[in-house]
């Protein structure tokens, strides 16, 4: 095994010296437009071969299936007390159109039948979450260099989440970060690194691989979980990746990197040039399909038991025509 | 193999002849309340163990993922023309928070990044969707015996479908009453009988068995699809199962049943003193998962090449907090 | 003019004495059932003849158009903290359907028209809000004696908020209660009693009549515009009327009764054994017409300028069919 | 009297002969901006004195208040079937947060108050409306020569409707050209000109005059209630103003102008060259504040049975934050 690096405090470090220009050189080192053709819509999901789906299917060994959502509802991540300014997302608003106290009444009867039915209110993006290619852009430009203004009022005209329908299938990987450091949760403002990385995939002996279903878990959803307040982790500080880790997510060819916090990134930022720098490469221009405020809880206590950090990943979005994200309920199945 | 059954006019033959003293029988005869615990809140998903989800995931051999979901958008299913009274469901609304239209503009630039955002309104029954346990009471309870009270304006506080999140996988098993019949698509008002039903399968060479997730296609979706117009679908006659099939989905001890069509049961209904009197049974009474507005299309035509009918089948709710329905992407896996 | 009222401490002189005989007493001596006659859907809106209109519309002498509005917006008093349960109520969701930035990146041009768009989500009663007759229920009925079953999943069958399309116009009174106390703004708890309404009517040389639009100030809106913020206001502690206000209103015959606190009565509320009791009697047994967060700043300090308390009042609600209540922009036009 | 005018048949004389190089001399011969200051925000409204209000008010005598609002529900004018492009308006969706029944079946008594509660989600110009001054670009402007970027996602930052919050009251005129012109309802493609504007007013004896809210009946809403059917309402064919009546209004100074159509002016429209072209001009070039989907009958009954024509109008827009447009419940009282 290798040696232990020192947990570094990152946050003095590392912060706030990206500069514009290094972005503008991660833009041209990574840059995967027109890799899978000038028409394609869904970038790194891509590296997934039918091969992989059927190596994947081989990981179910004992039939547990885990869910890494949190629930939808008026508890979820939104609403908590942040420094930074609102993007105007709300926890879901969950109304019934028909009830069971209503067939009590007898108010439904004329219909000879006693039925429910329930309608949802909800920003796509609000909890357990795929980020579409058109959630974030690169100046004028989005995923594979389409034009911006191809996410109007009426949605993404090009690689709108519905693209994804028969995707998110393959092997999941587990990078427990937090656990690897001896952590119940790492602390805001720390950058996981590509050494980090690499550190974490050594210590649970897994090997991280082209097409993978890479999730990075911090503890971030736990502790706010087991503080009962989901204060300041909406667009506030956290835990999270390092600029540095898109050259390393690039090389290893991943299909989507996943993490539990609500924004991938370390944060505060590397930088005060720009706001999420890691996202501004990550979506639009290497194609790189992105999970938020994943659950990996009960994921990682399952794989610390037995001792296997990888297993089956099914998360299918909704295809929501030309949305740039989607809610989902992601299962790892082992 | 068998002798071919004659495929019936069943519309006059079968429809309308149910009483009520019937659906009572069937209540006494099919109810599973107890069966697994005062306090179960999931019913036939039951059926499947850990067992099962391994040999599914065994099924998965060519890496081919299907989805089985209509994108939801404004072109989907509800607010075609109906000859029956309104549910008051209609079509996904989807709005965006923040578009590339504004990125281009520059008006997001203050903000340090070029990101979109977005928001769905939708009835959770206006699509591809589950039915939740909740979503249909038998006098005044619910699955289980739970009182109906307990689903109220608040939503259903036993039986919500966030009770399914790590369920929905196992073995799929598509029986193509449409084709077995002959027909791209069945006529409305035709009843398939437990004798189709035996027949498609063995036609198909596919046996039914306990923990099964049952399609049943009868190409209305296509049908639709290929008049380019959903009038008359949603809550309109459709060809669907006849009420008999509850005595013989009991005894396969299916983990669940989906159709095509808008709402499984056969329309007009077979009798006039009760609405879908297959769902008073299925759902409150068996404690049935039903999913409905599946699209079967694709998954039909990959079966009918390869002749086989069984796949992984891997269909998550959204686990929206006491919701009795949930939109859905469904995945065949082959 | 009369003695000062001392300003009693009414924290603990008067609250959390009323019981729940106190209750069916004051129903009994209140309802105002069937006084319209039996098919009744608007109360105490009643007592506005065209005469009272026609005299109303000559309190306007100086042609100024008050607001009594607080904007609909992310801004509005939901969502602050509270130590009371949530009613699931949020502030207005305004959502964009087409925007001038679309405009600007031409893709709208196709339409040969550069047009805008807009969409809403809110609770009626969010903001600046009318209360409909189908709000409270008083035991298993509503006003004027409906079953309470008439409100459904559905809406109000009956005393929808839409019976009231050509009411809420009158002559309109403003008692500035905090004003006549010598506070900014009454504290917390505070009860209005009858005495209070009398000295205050009396002091600003106006008599309160038949018909009359009531408004009380207490000053709470604000004291939280001042504070910057909304924790407490919704569902919190406030100034109010006390308990006993309505016999006075009933004798005053009042049109409808406005304040500019979240729920017009005192909180914390005057008997522990029901929760607003006021609402109890006010709404279902008299059919008064209730306005609530109401922003009345501006009109008072133009009263106190010109020494004049009445005004023509006109505040059409929405006719939303079955609504409860409505948002308004209740106008006080002097 | 005038001769009458004899009723050509507008639609093939006057139709489609606007050219975009018209389009562009009224844009410079009408233009409005700066005309009230370069802060402006609210155009036409400007017309209204003080003392217009006292006048207007001075018309209420016989103290009859009319609602000139069709009811905000399920069957509003949207939804129809229409030969024209979507524009994703639907009518309102009402949904009950608590009821009655839950009331009844005693679920909401641990609160101790039997309170019911409801919420709309509606497009803001779905039904009766004010359209605002974002409303419409024309080229890269808008009103007063706000840049039409100022309008995104985040709502219109110029010019929004809570802009008129303390505005549309005065005197209201009633031009009853169907009446006129011997007609229930004028037919779709029939064009008002301005000796038709004229004509009416002066058979019907009164005279339109600066600050006048203008209110133009063609009986086109009333021919949808009669027949019981909304098709071809919404974004379809109808009677409305010609482009010629821009320079009439601007002469008349009228404060607003309404109709009971979906959008003011002739369809189809006068050109092929743009859609709506009247409106290019009205709102953001004169800054004219604009009516839609009014329903006059009660109103127009009324004026033909007193011969009566003016009125005080109060129509209050909901002082939604950045909103483009708003739904209101318009009086006339008289």
């Amino acid at each position: 095994m290798a040696a232990k690096p020192k947990l570094k405090d990152t946050r003095d470090a590392r912060h706030r010296r990206l500069t514009m220009k290094d972005l503008r050189a991660a833009a041209r080192r990574l840059k995967n437009w027109g890799r899978w053709g000038k028409d394609d819509e869904i970038g790194t999901l891509n590296y997934v071969t039918p091969g992989d789906i059927v190596a994947a299917a081989m990981l179910v060994r004992k039939g547990r299936v885990m869910s890494l959502a949190l629930n939808f509802d008026q508890y979820g991540p939104q609403g908590g007390k942040s420094k930074y300014p609102s993007l105007g997302r709300f926890n879901p608003v969950h109304l019934m159109l028909r009830t069971g106290t209503d067939a009590w009444s007898g108010v439904l009867d004329h219909r000879k039948i006693r039925g429910t039915d329930d309608l949802i209110i909800m920003p796509l993006q609000c909890g357990t979450q795929w980020d579409g290619l058109g959630h974030i852009m690169y100046g004028d430009h989005m995923w594979n260099g389409y034009d911006c203004r191809t996410v109007t009022s009426a949605g993404a005209q090009k690689a709108g989440i519905e693209k994804t329908r028969e995707r998110m299938v393959g092997r999941g990987v587990l990078l427990d970060v937090a656990r690897a450091m001896g952590k119940k949760s790492l602390p805001d403002g720390f950058a996981i690194t590509n050494e980090i990385l690499d550190y974490t995939a050594e210590k649970q002996g897994v090997i991280v691989r082209r097409a993978d279903y890479l999730l990075v878990r911090t503890g971030h959803v736990e502790r706010c979980l087991a503080a009962k307040s989901w204060d300041g982790y909406s667009g506030g500080d956290a835990p999270g990746l390092a600029f540095e880790t898109l050259d390393w997510l690039q090389e290893k060819q991943v299909a989507a990197i996943v993490t539990d916090t609500w924004g991938v990134e370390v944060r505060p930022n590397e930088t005060d040039q720009a706001t999420q720098p890691w996202h501004w490469i990550a979506i639009p221009i290497m194609g790189l399909t992105v999970g938020e405020i994943f659950f990996l809880g009960d994921l990682a206590a399952d794989c610390a038991r037995d001792g296997r950090y990888e297993f089956m990943f099914v998360a299918p979005a909704l295809p929501i025509t030309g949305a740039v994200g989607s809610p989902v309920n992601p299962l790892a199945i082992k």
